[in-house]
């Protein structure tokens, strides 16, 4: 029976203000505990942007230099994350807003420099999580709502990915309760085809899996996800469900929209 | 006994990192259970400035309009309070970041259009504090850190003076703590007189309060913060005690720099 609901959002859901407010409706009705992780979205690249801080690129990858990180801790921290608390308290949803810094539930390390400096970007792993402050405020009825930025423990904020935070806080958690770890995109599912927006594989388990590797139908966009999804599953995660924003919250664990992996 | 710490730091402190820097060392060793509130600092205006965002007053009074609140909302909630979140973690004091907005913890009202509308502006009153997730968080160690930020519960952030903040959350705690609550500010104390920066006030009570009125010691600067102490004393409010960043922090409860009012 999954009693903790953690959910990652996207920004393609952010940017847009009508699928936003559909969206924070739907999470707020959710019963019981439940966690919410965020993307950015564009409106840090926009206000890097007026700000005149250029966005810089090494093999297609972002690097957060010092000015970057200023932006997206205002931005993602502060305007993005206290919009979504605001609202959703609004929605009778008691939220809280944090980074990982915040009661030092995320700490991380910063990315070492090989080949390319990343810049202030944050690698987190699992059994980093100090969950002992998040179960509190879980257990007294309030939704922890995280922007993608953890801590180094060393006074620097980092940047990190919103789906890494939220595979990482659903692992940590699979020991205290039984986790559903949600992945809203763009797609409804994994598609059998890509060309089908309909072609929801809805189960997919290690030998089916396999089949598809095999099948060669999984497309370079899914499969990262999918392997993430399997790596939750192996470290305690129950149930991995990946979807679109406007299916995937409309069921609580009887009917399933979206590609369920366990 | 005191056993609950109420400090406000402003923009002064905020605005340079020296004396930052101290100041959060300083916070940071305080025993026991403490919050810490922050104004915002000269740095809402200049990203403002930045985005093109013009500052309007009326009447020397700063409004708060649609493009304000977003730029506030970043800095004061977003870059300025995970900063020192971040920077309170490396000195192993364990904080955490909030709004008003947050576990709806300072609910407010939006200033009501009179002579001015000041925009998106919050109006606070102790009895509208909610307290549980507060007392929850001090009770297991935590310490908030709140920017002068709260919510009126219908989706909006509003921008809400830090001074009041800090008073309403001290007169609202007094019901289970004994508070103290302390201004920080860019003077040592109540000062005798405003031409001697040492000649500091250790101690005002009603009677001395009003010795010094008839006597028309006291300049228009320092006469609403002593209003606001009073007003919190008279409250439930244990002390409170006024005086620079530099000395109010070095004393816990025996030796007393800065004027304590009582």
């Amino acid at each position: 029976m999954i009693d903790l609901f953690i959910i990652k959002v996207g920004g393609n859901v952010i940017d847009n203000p009508v699928l936003l407010q559909a969206f924070l409706e739907k999470f707020a009705t959710i019963p019981g505990k439940k966690i919410l992780i965020h993307g950015g979205g564009k409106i840090a690249t926009r206000i890097g942007d007026q700000l005149g801080i250029e966005s810089k690129y090494v093999d297609g990858r972002r690097i957060t230099d010092a000015a970057t990180i200023d932006v997206v801790t205002m931005v993602y921290g502060g305007l993005v994350n206290k919009q979504l608390v605001a609202k959703l308290q609004a929605a009778q949803c008691n939220a809280i807003g944090l980074t990982g810094a915040d009661a030092n539930i995320i700490p991380a390390t910063k990315r070492p420099v090989k080949e390319i400096d990343y810049g202030f970007v944050g690698d987190v792993k699992p059994e980093m999580v100090q969950t002992a402050a998040l179960k509190a405020l879980l257990e007294a009825g309030i939704t922890p709502v995280f922007a993608p930025l953890t801590h180094d423990g060393k006074g620097q904020i980092l940047n990190t990915n919103a789906d890494t935070i939220a595979a990482s806080l659903a692992i940590a958690l699979s020991a205290s309760y039984q986790v559903r770890l949600i992945y809203c995109f763009e797609k409804k599912g994994v598609l059998r085809d890509p060309q089908d927006d309909n072609a929801v594989i809805n189960l997919i388990n290690k030998e089916i899996y396999q089949q598809l590797l095999d099948e060669k139908v999984l497309t370079d966009g899914i499969l990262p996800k999918l392997q993430n999804a399997f790596s939750a599953i192996d470290n305690g995660v129950k149930e991995v469900l990946i979807g679109h924003a406007d299916d995937v919250l409309s069921n609580t664990t009887d009917k399933v929209a979206g590609t369920l992996i366990c």
